[in-house]
């Protein structure tokens, strides 16, 4: 049996500060001890059915996280990755609201806007950067964004989510149609939202079924 | 360290018959020995750079076919896929022309429809159906389909491709526009394709840098 060292890995997106934020912890052990990277372990073949399982122990495990939806964004392998030899890592990714992380109760647990972590061991900035051009590809013709949303969101709040991570304005008509169209959104009956100066919004919720599923759209969400 | 069986496999697609088919090979080996299923191996640690270079010698060495665009699907894992334990599956598909299989000189590789393939072993059915999956919808905003055409063919050929996979018409005057915009195919000079009632048209080929490489539009081709 050839000698491959076989780990998943976690990305772990949120929406803070205005922009995408990855998590970030501190390694228990060699190699690269201390240094931030990203939550990832070795597979347990006793334990895990798939890697999938594998990357949900690890990020429980580790994060205190249980994640709605995770979903796989590649595999990384090779002889140059990690210096104890030929390592192969299954890499998930998963988009959260903020709060969830800050309920983690795990006091390692650190954010870092995505476009300035620095100094990552491994190829975790490789990783992180496929991470974000997916997430990025994927909102344009999908739902995936409104894993970023609270429990209950505004219309208006998910509007703004998708302009983050489009990097564009979006025509609220249009957006508002798409939306309809992917059929997963269902009005918190009685709830509004109130503050600032806008008048009170409708609050909405993920349907229960689409809690781990992904509504596609054939066409841009911006492309009328 | 786990004991896991770490391999590589390959869906080489093609279009044959008006439809996408995907090449298989008697396995040579047990589990399954003689059983058609996808090519595969085991990947090497001493001799892979990586997994991709794995896939590459894996199907140059059991088709003879150097493939021009091999790109990574998905990883299938788990404790139930193979026989002989806990093994994971890197696996990588490539579209080429017809033509290239036909010259690969092993008569022992097969092709079949991708609908038709029945009672394959490990979940090779399922990775079948990904790679299907993922090259239809691939096909709606990229160049990927120029990859199944010859070394060179005409615009009417390869609207016909795309139509294929898209499984609809697509309006010309919209195909081309998308087609010049993704700027990778050039006119073989002075090079006509004649034959049937049709009047001669120009044929053209990929640009050289574009041979492994994709042009990505932001809106469906079809989407006017």
């Amino acid at each position: 049996m050839p000698d491959i060292i076989s780990t998943v890995d976690v990305i772990l997106l949120t929406l803070k500060d205005g922009g995408l934020q990855v998590v970030l912890l501190e390694r228990e052990h060699e190699p690269y001890a201390g240094v931030l990277a990203l939550p990832g372990g070795y597979i347990h073949p006793g334990e895990d059915a798939d890697a999938e399982a594998a990357a949900e122990r690890v990020l429980r495990d580790k994060t205190g996280i249980v994640s709605p939806y995770l979903e796989q964004l590649a595999t990384f392998s090779g002889r140059g990755r990690d210096p104890r030899g030929w390592s192969l890592s299954v890499c998930y990714y998963a988009l959260v609201p903020h709060g969830v992380i800050g309920n983690a109760g795990r006091t390692q647990v650190s954010l870092y806007p995505v476009d300035a972590v620095r100094g990552l061991p491994f190829d975790h900035a490789r990783i992180i950067a496929a991470a974000v051009e997916r997430v990025k590809n994927k909102s344009s013709y999908s739902s995936l964004p409104v894993y970023l949303c609270g429990e209950t969101f505004t219309l208006p709040q998910l509007q703004a989510v998708y302009e983050t991570l489009l990097g564009e304005p979006i025509n609220k008509v249009s957006f508002r149609r798409k939306i309809e169209a992917f059929d997963i959104l269902e009005p918190v009956r009685g709830a509004l939202a109130t503050g600032g100066a806008h008048r009170p919004a409708q609050l909405y919720r993920l349907k229960p079924r689409y809690h781990k599923q992904l509504s596609l759209t054939d066409r841009g969400l911006n492309a009328g």
